[in-house]
């Protein structure tokens, strides 16, 4: 059955009454019923719930095969939890037949790839999909397929009780004997919790693993003792100075930074730019750059930012030090100093990736945002987005917020240079939907700028502020003119990979990459 | 059929696997599903939930007979938005069969009692229920039997599915126009608004009421735009110089004074009184003075208090900034220096009242409390407290956090006079049994102090501390000297409220009151 971003999904895939993506508003108001978990009393106290080990938290709860577990990804590559649990699910306790229901999964999550090869991981959730996990779920060793969701997604799903979490077992910077835990405060900080808050409210245990025990009562705190069933202190829950990537960095590039000014220069021709504005940016190289630019022009038109939402780096810290935004809502940290400014500045934020991004909840923040700045693998001329599938068609990405913000903003702006090495960005057709297209309004390239048809209003402003826009299409033919149209991918039958559009429609499929065959 | 503490509860209350009381921890670790509420999604963006009435609201959400509702009682006698939903409920939208669920009903909502002499509110179910409320209820005017809860109680209950509030009606000092709202902030100010922090997370529709829309975004807040449908404005949501009672005043009577010093005598003579120790009062005058005497033994010992817990008032407040305690988790505020104070102090915390108090959830904050003094109406020798009726059987009183602290602590002081005006606090058999005497460890009168047999290991300390006490019946017999043994109440057979304990078993029943005639 066709969606309304023109993908086939196949009919097998329509049980449960689940449905096709039919556009970005299609299930607003609709009434459901949220889902809760069993929990367990602790009407007798206890003075502690420390227990010795991961081993000894499981016994406590009891494990069996199936079941499904969770991890938030606040570590980013420097995650060690998810790892730790995993092995001793698989190896010490035996388990089989799990389903891991993380917020991300990436290159420190290699080891589970081994897991899902030999058969003991058998279901995977996730934002993110990279490394050796997307590999192997790319080459089909995955038994089921793996579900694709955003930020809002995840919450949304769990909430509405599609994905049931029997423990989530939740990497904390430090905690109490009770289970008051946050991501500051210990040893190995992260910063923001916000993708770890939703996942013990709504999993019939949490298991807190910290590598940091401090005197009760370690407040305020991010997961509160009245959702944790156990806490473990082990020697080291990862390594924070690999949540910084490369990406993060602030670009010298002069061909991004020319993307950079130029999104700058979008924002400020729109009606949105005004006192109070609110503002997100992805971690990527052009899209962090423009928190310089906006400065500029905000110190220009002495305009303040409102809010700005979303992972946070120390480039939009900054941007509050100098008295420039009110407030920032944070949901995880892609660099350590914007971490520390958590702790420190009292408009800065913590919230639950529910409070930001799910579609089901009653007003997510993406829904008060006028401008969000994305990157992308590769956009169409129906401006459909694709994060999620490398040019290759293996699985190497992340939806992440990136759906969240482009339906719930007024104005989302794409930002990516027309080629990446010999590839057409800007092309006729995605590898995978990942962000509908009916979301996204401006793409800005090193080749020039298109407005979604869909926003006259935008091409009047652009036009207004003599900023040049040129038709996507004739974007898209630049790109081919310069590298060359692509060939179109092979792949097996097999269904790999479900992409959930975040209202929980299903928006596209990812299918087995055939092997690459030389002739 | 027999409970624990020795009442007859009647057979037919015991439907839908409703139990009997049967011992403090009879539940405890006993798994149970949790509930969730019927939401809407706001998938579109929605600028504004701000609509121009409380019936357009309820209007908006669509009202039915039957219907279930909440408020919030922080603005304690002081509160306007009882009885005005109430009143548009019945009045302007002609909704019958109405259930009013609050934290707590009292003077300020007499004018409900007109409503449910009229037979249109039909349930209440409620931790205080005093004034005109409690005089039609004893007098058998309410069609169903109001069910009482402990402040840890109504939460269990919502969380546990058995209360489920179809619309929560929540006041608020403070919202922007989505909803985000709190108990500061705003012209109407009460403090915590961890009365309120619950409902809306288990209610199917969420209304903020205020007097003071503030710009957006309102944060930090107690209740989450996430959780809210509409918000109104209103000219004034209360009187907050009604919140403090003249209980909440710091008593300058001598025999007041003398109990108190013998409650800090106790208090200082248990292991439990160490540097960290955590500690609970209420705002009655002789357990607020506890307060005074406390300060003088801690900085005797250099002895300072890890955690407040409660209610809190001024005292408390001015000893957090004395530097004499850590943290301060706040339910509610009995004065408006106690709101201000959380407003400004950071170690000073607003809790929900199921973090506080709910015996469901996976450790209240009452279960690391070491002392609670509470007051009672009226005690018995098996140490069961009455705080709900009065000596004519009327329904005047409120369990409050009474049953969850005296359970959760270490140890339970009771501090009470031996006799009031002519009726024996002392006796033998309570009206109603509101705590059950296994939470009960001490009791201090103006005429000596009993230790419950059950902690012969605080009698020791007593002992070594040279603090006289006596045996519970040598009190009661005293009592009954001063004043005569009461003559027994004369009840009519129908009951009109049931005494939940704060596990949901039932713990004793209330019946209609016989009118007194005068031969």
């Amino acid at each position: 059955m066709k969606n309304a971003v023109n993908r086939e999904i196949p009919e097998e895939l329509l049980t449960d009454g689940r449905e096709v993506y039919q556009g970005k508003f299609y299930l607003d108001s609709k009434v459901y019923q949220k889902a809760a978990p069993k929990a367990r009393p602790f009407v007798k106290p206890v003075d502690s719930k420390v227990v010795d080990s991961i081993k000894a938290a499981c016994e406590a709860i009891g494990v069996r095969d199936g079941m499904t577990i969770s991890f938030h990804s606040e570590l980013r590559n420097g995650d060690y939890v998810g790892n730790m649990v995993t092995k001793v699910l698989v190896e010490d306790l035996g388990v089989r037949d799990l389903t891991i229901a993380a917020t991300s999964l990436g290159d420190a999550h290699d080891a589970i790839a081994d897991y899902i090869e030999a058969g003991y991981v058998t279901g995977i959730q996730t934002s993110g999909i990279r490394g050796r996990i997307g590999d192997v779920v790319s080459a089909g060793k995955l038994k089921t397929p793996a579900i694709i969701r955003s930020h809002g997604g995840r919450p949304r799903a769990i909430e509405a009780g599609e994905v049931h979490i029997d423990i989530a077992f939740m990497a904390a910077a430090s905690s109490d004997k009770q289970g008051n835990s946050k991501g500051t405060g210990g040893k190995t900080n992260f910063g923001s919790m916000g993708f770890g808050m939703t996942d013990p409210r709504y999993a019939d245990h949490t298991v807190i693993i910290t590598d940091t025990l401090i005197e009760y009562p370690n407040v305020p705190c991010s997961v509160d003792a009245v959702d944790v069933d156990y806490v473990v202190l082990v020697d080291e829950i990862g390594d924070n100075t690999k949540i910084a990537t490369k990406e993060a960095r602030v670009t010298q590039d002069p061909r991004e930074l020319m993307m950079a000014e130029n999104v700058a220069n979008v924002i400020a021709s729109t009606p949105y730019f005004k006192e109070g504005f609110s503002f997100q940016t992805g971690a990527g190289g052009p899209s962090l750059a423009v928190n310089r630019f906006l400065e500029d022009r905000m110190l220009a038109s002495d305009i303040k930012m409102g809010f700005a939402l979303g992972g946070v780096s120390k480039a939009i810290c900054d941007l509050q030090d100098k008295g420039l935004v009110g407030h920032i809502f944070d949901t995880q940290n892609f660099d350590l100093p914007a971490g520390q400014h958590l702790e420190k500045h009292p408009n800065h934020h913590e919230i639950s990736i529910s409070q930001y991004a799910n579609p089901f909840n009653k007003g997510a923040f993406v829904n008060m945002l006028d401008f969000v700045v994305l990157s992308a693998l590769e956009i169409d001329t129906d401006f459909n987005v694709n994060v999620i599938t490398g040019s290759d068609g293996v699985l190497r990405g992340a939806p992440g917020g990136h759906p969240d913000t482009a339906a719930g903003s007024k104005c989302c702006i794409i930002v990516t240079p027309l080629t990446r090495g010999r590839m057409a960005t800007v092309c006729e057709k995605v590898v995978t939907v990942t962000t509908p297209g009916d979301c996204i309004d401006v793409l800005v390239t090193d080749y020039g700028i298109a407005v979604n048809p869909l926003r006259p209003d935008l091409m009047e402003c652009l036009d207004n502020a003599d900023i040049e826009h040129v038709s996507i299409e004739s974007l898209k033919e630049k790109a081919y003119q310069m590298v060359g149209r692509p060939e179109d991918l092979q792949w097996e039958e097999n269904v790999v990979a479900v992409v959930e559009a975040r209202d929980g429609t299903i928006l596209d499929v990812v299918r087995q990459v055939k092997p690459l065959v030389l002739d």
